[in-house]
């Protein structure tokens, strides 16, 4: 078995995103999805896009909204959010606190 | 998007366990993985076994081991515990507080 703590990977700016620290932690071991952790600093969002994979999200810590097509979601820490193929989003952290979450999309 | 609260989802005695309830949190939307929230109370833990798939694991509270075919490591909040494919596993909770993880595994 591999264990990590998400604190000590290595975080990058997420590419289009602002205020955004991606953390990939199953670099090694998965050979069919990726787990990353995602943090928001306070006024931070993913990009706005769409793929042709799905993504589900778990809220760690704070709260925000997500942001689709046609509708605007809040989120809370315990939020389970499933993003179907091909549908538009962007995750937006609008409190003064962090917004920590998982997301895991397939390899 | 779909989105849930974990704890509005209904949990099940998870089979082979001991004082675990899990919760499938993407029944619907994902082709590819399945997370699941895992909730162990004290002295609880899930069965020792292997299987063809990869685990993916990340502790959101409290602690416990990961009892290996060689090895028990501690883990805690913020862990990410990556177990391959054929490699022989079980969680416990050895403390006083509940245990909470996600556990990701492919379709």
């Amino acid at each position: 078995m591999k264990i990590v703590h998400y604190e000590d990977v290595e975080a990058d700016e997420a590419e289009g995103g602002s205020k955004l620290k991606m953390r990939f932690l199953n670099t090694e071991g998965s050979e069919t999805f990726a787990v990353r952790h995602c943090e928001f600093e306070p006024g931070g969002c993913s990009p706005s896009h769409s793929h042709s994979w799905e993504h589900e999200m778990f809220v760690l810590e704070g709260q925000g909204v997500v942001v689709g097509d046609n509708e605007t979601r809040a989120i809370v820490a315990g939020n389970a959010i499933s993003i179907p193929a091909g549908e538009k989003h962007q995750v937006r952290n609008t409190s003064e606190k962090t917004l920590r979450l998982l997301c895991m999309i397939p390899k």
